[in-house]
């Protein structure tokens, strides 16, 4: 099942790292990482056992694709539940070097380095070479203009 | 591994039947099982992977999406490769019902069942019942008028 669900996530899943404008931050930018798993709400039995075997998160629908999203964002539930899953049982494909950028983060998040401008930039940059291909509501640029 | 490439599959992969008219069949209609993973190509070490695990199948690029899709036809590797792993491996999800489908179809094959009106029948109706979304060349009225 572990090995599976790895199997599972390679193909279907996502290790994301956003981030968000928050003027009550000091730093200016919240800092958001999230691991998720799309699936059509018909073929959604796969995602609810995940999120049982995970013990952590939760499930939302995403009305403008018409599916269901299991995701987990709290930083506790991906270092102590999500991360070491993944260690033990990793990706195959090229999304392990995803992975290992988001374990990256979520260290540096644990050690508060998200509420510093040098940590955030180390953050920035490498949130940004994940997912190449998804949508930023900021460019690398922009973020790294407003820690200037 | 062998857990992981079931759930890479639940994904990501798919069984199903495709039927040709074939004039040159006395039943005039070939019978057609095919297992399948599709992948971008810039991801496409995990098939590469799962290819070398089953030690059959080809890889064909599909230029109407710019993915690359392996793919097993020979019944004799669905037989004795594909078919035993997901017996041993299952499927978590519902596509676990079209792989039973799948099997039953290739076993109908296995013993010609293809070849005669009533065999043919029951297995456009296996086929017929798996993977409600995809898109078929035939009805499945429009088979079965061709073998009344």
């Amino acid at each position: 099942m572990y090995d599976y669900i790895s199997g599972y996530t390679d193909g279907e899943g996502c290790f994301s790292v956003s981030f968000l404008k928050r003027k009550k931050l000091t730093i200016g930018i919240e800092t958001r990482p999230s691991f998720s798993i799309s699936q059509n709400e018909d073929r959604a039995e796969v995602i609810y056992l995940i999120q049982k075997h995970f013990q952590c998160g939760h499930m939302r629908r995403d009305y403008s694709d018409k599916t269901l999203k299991y995701e987990v964002r709290k930083l506790n539930d991906l270092l102590l539940k999500v991360i070491p899953h993944f260690r033990k049982y990793p990706l195959v494909s090229g999304k392990q070097k995803d992975f290992e950028r988001f374990a990256h983060v979520c260290e540096l998040m644990k050690n508060g380095k998200q509420h510093t401008k040098s940590g955030l930039r180390k953050i920035v940059h490498s949130a940004c070479q994940m997912n190449p291909s998804g949508k930023r509501r900021y460019t690398q640029e922009e973020l790294l203009a407003l820690l200037r």
